[in-house]
């Protein structure tokens, strides 16, 4: 059942506060501390059924809220800009490197090098 | 009743998509168009309690879903951050200008201002 385990706790970290509290224990032990159904069933005194029902729902809400909302993708392509600008600070500290040795500059790419860094996820 | 109106547009583009068909056409009347209730009553053909209810209610969910997720204020960060490399590469422009002129680090510099630009909003 656990599918696209990564997928699905990006999910939960971009819209787990929607959920009931007992859909958000269930899920969190299931895919972030990745306990079996039974083991979770123990923990939180319900049935397995009961867990699987949970995890299933929240499973549906994250999707369902991501197909509406689309806010991960959004921030996915923030990521894939961010990679592009430290791609050109690397290339322009080789130049500065190679030309000009100039340390102000290398601060000034260093400060957007880690806005960049900051911002990837 | 039309309460930080920026806000709500923003709010808006952020969350409209899990509002009902009624609430989000009445919003969107209201806070985009910037109708009055009894023209978006006559427009919807609906009693003007019954779009202000909608609108009321709509403007309750997209701020408590806010509240929740955060992604909007999440966002404005990004924004902030991209403010920040604007003005280093506005500074890196000035210095190149000044000292090396050189054309490979001013389309770096170029590149990074138009993703900074991209994603400011």
């Amino acid at each position: 059942m656990k599918n696209k385990p990564f997928e699905m706790c990006m999910l939960f970290d971009f819209y787990g506060e929607i959920l009931t509290e007992k859909q958000k224990e269930a899920f969190d032990l299931y895919y972030n501390e990745d306990l079996s159904l039974s083991e979770i069933s123990e923990h939180l005194g319900i049935t397995r059924q009961g867990v699987r029902d949970a995890v299933l729902k929240a499973e549906n809400i994250l999707r369902d809220t991501e197909q509406k909302l689309g806010l991960m993708t959004r921030y996915g392509k923030i990521t894939d800009e961010m990679q592009k600008i430290s791609y050109i600070t690397k290339r322009m500290t080789i130049l500065n490197h190679d030309k000009y040795r100039n340390a102000e500059l290398q601060n000034y790419i260093l400060n957007i090098e880690n806005i960049a860094k900051k911002l990837t996820f």
